[in-house]
């Protein structure tokens, strides 16, 4: 799916943003770049240290004079625009468009264009009338111009996103957020049983250095159950605790230090 | 709630990537910018450029010496990380952090910390593991290593699309199971410099009763970071922590009983 997604740029004139783009491609996992009539060269110093090791996107970057050129073989061209048009358009939000990318893309030799302006006017109405459909990156009414490369990888990451989904099933890397602490861990939990034996030889510890009186308990060992209960220790976890509780009473049982 | 978010990056030795980072942040909405030991200056002419009109955020940012001072007084720390590492920690993914953000800033004076680490080297162990989850951004695993600015802009993005969720109902409105442990909690969550001042005393406890020999650590102080931070302890939660350790070290003072 992501081998079918092309990258076009249109009068780019920063090579650092050609490099930017490419490496936010490679990072993403995506390839394909199209250059319309860009105003730097895609094979300068400057492209070539930010690309910082995608610069074999912008060599194999295809060169071209017009849109139609760029986006020939695609069924479905979504240009990166601001939402105020005078003439709307269909929109797009980044997540709308990764959900529509796998349905798209199903059929044999398909391809999806995501199209982006100049640095200082974006893209004009005539580029813009030529998309099926137009995607804005939610920012600050404010301050709502992003960096050319940071579009680009903004509209990358939900493309990889909706492919992770649809390679792994609902959820990206599902076998991994299945996991408690959403990675895989190193020590099983310990069992109910491990737990009640460490909060008895606990509350031994503490009567034993006079902190806790069960005669005014004061909701304290249900604080500390609440507290080590919520972190669902492992077992490795709960070996530690005990060590350190029989570590305290060997100590108390010794002549004072020092 | 998008004020109550701040951006750390730790050691930045390019300017460009101080400036774009100003610049994406500016452009999500967010403000609070610090940089810990930087080894660029965030009010030069490469930073300025990159900043491109968001160089109020450089001249605002908060400058220290130390991640400690960065995140005191934030309750909850998340580390950008790439995944595998020789401890697991608990991990989202980029989109996971938006959705607890609400829940998580639900409270007064609550703050979020995103530590972004140095572009050549990332994060330290140590600075890992100061981090109660550490978030990935999906990427190419041949090639996964984005441009500072550009993670800021990914994560910034989630920041906007959970803020936006949460402002315009696009997402069920805050609710008392979108707080951190699916309930209104009975007392605020302690800061970092609490946690950090627990560890601390922690450590010199078990070095005083010999479970700890700081010559051979053998990640058992990491192990306990690990299983702390995880429980997200409240105020009465540590100031009950500590109680326990200063009542074992009176007692190792005192002469041994029965």
């Amino acid at each position: 799916m992501l081998d079918s997604i092309r990258i076009v740029l249109i009068g780019t004139s920063h090579p650092g943003n050609l490099g930017g783009t490419a490496r936010a491609m490679k990072n993403m996992g995506l390839g394909d770049l199209a250059l319309v009539a860009p105003r730097s060269e895609h094979r300068s110093a400057d492209a070539i240290s930010r690309a910082s090791g995608a610069d074999t996107i912008l060599a194999a970057a295809q060169r071209v004079e017009t849109l139609e050129e760029a986006v020939a073989d695609c069924s479905l061209v979504v240009g990166a625009s601001a939402r105020s048009r005078t003439l709307p358009w269909p929109m797009l939000t980044p997540r709308q468009l990764g959900e529509r990318l796998p349905g798209e893309l199903a059929g044999d030799g398909t391809r999806v264009a995501l199209v982006f302006g100049r640095e200082d006017s974006g893209l004009t109405n005539a580029e813009l009338q030529r998309c099926h459909a137009h995607v804005h990156i939610p920012s600050n009414p404010e301050f709502s111009s992003l960096n050319l490369a940071t579009a680009v990888q903004v509209l990358a990451y939900e493309c990889r996103l909706a492919w992770l989904a649809a390679e792994h099933g609902e959820a990206p890397e599902v076998t991994e957020q299945e996991q408690p602490f959403g990675v895989a861990w190193d020590n099983p939990p310990a069992s109910h049983a491990d737990l009640e034996r460490f909060f008895e030889h606990l509350e031994r510890v503490l009567i034993d250095v006079d902190f806790h009186d069960p005669a005014k308990p004061r909701h304290l060992m249900a604080r500390l159950r609440r507290l080590y209960l919520r972190a669902r220790p492992d077992q490795m976890e709960v070996n530690i605790l005990r060590g350190m509780l029989s570590a305290v009473e060997k100590r108390c049982s010794e002549p004072p230090r020092g």
